[in-house]
């Protein structure tokens, strides 16, 4: 397979498509829609969770693990949520296969249909709440703080590569409350935890808004997110959490009995990141000449190269780059010293530069004469001869000035992406010609939004926390308006 | 909920029901055959796969994740496999719903039915294969050395929580070598991981052999298992490691080019354990207060306990308490301190005992005064007064006590509970009146293992490896045999 990327330039969706096929990442499967995540790919997904686990855990949250299945009656419970959720969704009839009498392989037994469809879980707030009603009787019994890792099945028409896939791995948060403040605190506490977790570990920066009521998610009160801007000035949704007030105890009725001996609704939200995450990851940092990854998040920290000619003098440096490996391992760094001989070390540098490595140490004849070796960071492709002694020291705080670099040059290119528009006009311009978020005024109905959305494909990403007041006319409708709202082109 | 367990001695099957159930490791769910696995269940799993994943990654795995979906006409590919798995399966046939036109919720939209069902996942096999086909080419891809942790489904008539359930969660290793000899390394490798794994971390002694044909994995040329004995005298499977040899590979068509560019078909291997596990442990070691939980894998290790009277000297025990805590968990272990005001120290007491924390410390105001606590552990149910001073230490030491004594007293009833028998009188009596296994010999065929097994119920578990050879005849049909199998009633 060549590993020859496509430039932004030439065409961004396909610059995409090359980094996560050839850097390893994932692939696309035989089965419509479906990705396989392959190890590369899952290493770094793996570092994902473990990190968002801890913060969760930090937090007073224990996982569990519900059905995969749902019954289909149970999306019809909450009116909101089966107006969202069963449509495109994977549908279990059966539960038999048998030897096809005509000689055709296997076919479905007709005799084995189910009587109730069983529904491949999109999202398990049902099934969730349906077994929340044994588990709570009391306030004794809240708040009940449970997350779940999982596989969940949306049934998407067109799909990319992470960004939306019929299967993808998430976390999905469901928690029970006694209050409604309790469960809003906790709502925006998750939000904080996603954005914490988005800005100091993806080096990605967010923004964090409430959705509008026509982007809310099919059973909320409020839905929260984090939102970040990729380089071709579109936006990606990168986490909600949702205030689901008393909808989901409501449908599945689930009580409690309070201090006074009352029975109340259950209180509930709901949260959740996934594999996505992923996709923006690769979309906000990365160059044409494959992955950047960012260090506290990279499967692979460190590579060394060594580079020689001859048997001679290997020995020697492969003496050198174990005694390396083994001081920066005992720092805490993920390193792997690369002495395959059946590739050149050009190749090597283009296949580490590819995968995204952010620190690559090239290790030669002359280098080892000058008790030196060359540094190369992936983020800039500085180069550098440093001296080995305090090496170790110096990788590890290039680590954190790569992750800083990171972070400060996304954070610039999404301040310099985030411009006002007072006019129509000026917001189809903005949209055309550079991308980016919008700052403008909305008369706050969904008519409205919808037709902004018809006519630019840009919808409201979300109303940013902490929003200044301020007076203004909607740019469609030329109605009064409070506020501006955070508008986009997006994923 | 009343905390009452059935005794063993009364009623096995709900001793074990009621351990899993008020235990808190898992759940009915209101999905047939499906179990909620709740928080104290699923962070004993979290235990257990932490450190298989260590163990699978020491030996140089990677994890990947392949598709939930499985296109109906793969699983009739491998001839074997189809009869083996083919059978009974959720499947998949539409992707649809719409809201019944005649006003009753949500009914499949019939225009939406899949050209191919798809089958969701007995076990990877083929979908992983035929994903291998495009990621090996030359002996340099190989060995492929990857693993998947994954939900699957099989759908079984009568299931059980942990031992049988139509979900269940496990890992699922799939090898390509270049070589037969090397494929066959790679599965007892596995097989001596597994059993590492059961007997140094779940305390639980287990037989390595190898499976007769009629009990082959479908699609296998030869099937490892590790047998576990449960207090009730039957065995359970607890893991198995299959080399497949080159059956995928040629289902698949997956060929690669070897050192002489030969195109040769690729060597393959597969293993897993699942969350039937849990379900093993709970049966070996625990006793008619709960469960009993090895300290290596117990989510808790300790529990501390105050007790006292009125307010007085609660601040005193607190800090105490807390200090404790501390310098427990600076030591590694894992502890809490109980000092909810809800709940009388019996009750609690009686609640770690069911929950099986291996080690309980009750801290009273006269222990206070002695700068002593009261050490119980759950195996024994012995109880100690100890010095504060040193009691990090103390504590340390009687972990690993308890983790010895619970596998060498499940060693010695697995030991009691290998008997030989030379008559089939003799094999019937043993079943009934003591259980276990039981050494015999037997012709070798797939009719006598047959009938023994209409006879008794007791199958062959495994041929043990390093089996000695002993001149004989088998029990049911007088053939001479050449070495004893290993029989037993199994879960």
């Amino acid at each position: 397979m060549s590993k020859e990327i496509t430039s932004r330039s030439a065409d961004y969706s396909q610059w995409y498509n090359d980094l996560v096929i050839k850097g390893g990442l994932a692939d696309h499967s035989e089965v419509k829609g479906c990705m396989v995540i392959k190890p590369y790919g899952f290493a770094l997904w793996e570092k994902m969770r473990d990190q968002l686990d801890k913060m969760f855990k930090d937090t007073g949250h224990v996982n569990a693990y519900f059905p995969l299945f749902i019954p289909k009656s149970f999306l019809s419970r909450e009116a909101a949520h089966v107006e969202g959720f069963a449509k495109e969704c994977a549908v279990v009839t059966h539960y038999r296969l048998k030897t096809d009498p005509n000689g055709g392989g296997v076919i479905v037994d007709p005799a084995a249909k189910l009587e109730e469809e069983l529904i491949v879980r999109p999202t398990s707030e049902t099934i969730i709440w349906n077994t929340y009603r044994d588990w709570i009787r009391s306030y004794r019994d809240l708040p009940l703080l449970i997350n779940q890792w999982a596989n969940v099945v949306r049934w998407e028409m067109r799909t990319r590569l992470f960004l939306r896939t019929t299967e993808f791995l998430w976390q999905e948060g469901h928690t029970a409350h006694a209050t409604a403040v309790e469960a809003i605190a906790e709502t925006r506490q998750m939000l904080d935890v996603y954005a914490e977790f988005a800005e100091e570990y993806m080096a990605l920066p967010v923004v964090k808004g409430v959705k509008t009521p026509s982007e809310r998610f099919a059973g909320a009160v409020d839905t929260y997110c984090i939102e970040a801007l990729m380089q071709d000035g579109k936006a990606l949704q990168a986490g909600t959490s949702h205030f689901l007030g008393q909808n989901f105890a409501k449908a599945f009725d689930v009580k409690f009995s309070d201090k006074n001996n009352q029975l109340e609704y259950v209180w509930a939200t709901s949260w959740g990141v996934s594999t996505r995450l992923i996709g923006g990851l690769v979309m906000a940092h990365s160059d044409d000449s494959g992955l950047i990854l960012p260090p506290r998040i990279a499967p692979l920290q460190v590579v060394i190269v060594p580079i020689y000619k001859g048997e001679e003098k290997k020995q020697e440096l492969d003496a050198k780059g174990q005694e390396l490996v083994k001081s920066l391992r005992a720092a805490g760094i993920s390193v792997k010293f690369d002495d395959n001989d059946n590739a050149r070390p050009g190749f090597k540098f283009a296949e580490y530069e590819l995968k995204g490595v952010p620190v690559r140490i090239a290790m030669g004849l002359r280098d080892l004469e000058n008790n030196s070796v060359e540094i190369a960071r992936r983020d800039t492709k500085e180069k550098k001869t440093v001296s080995l002694d305090g090496l170790t020291e110096y990788v590890k705080t290039l680590l954190e000035d790569i992750q800083n670099y990171m972070y400060a040059k996304a954070k610039a290119y999404r301040e310099a992406h985030i411009t006002k528009a007072d006019t129509m006009e000026e917001f189809e311009r903005l949209l055309d010609e550079k991308g980016g978020f919008i700052l403008a005024h909305w008369d706050g109905t969904d008519a409205t939004e919808e037709a902004i959305k018809e006519k630019t494909k840009a919808t409201i990403r979300c109303i940013p926390l902490d929003n200044p007041e301020e007076a203004g006319n909607c740019i469609l409708t030329g109605k009064p308006s409070t506020q501006r709202v955070l508008f986009a082109r997006a994923y």
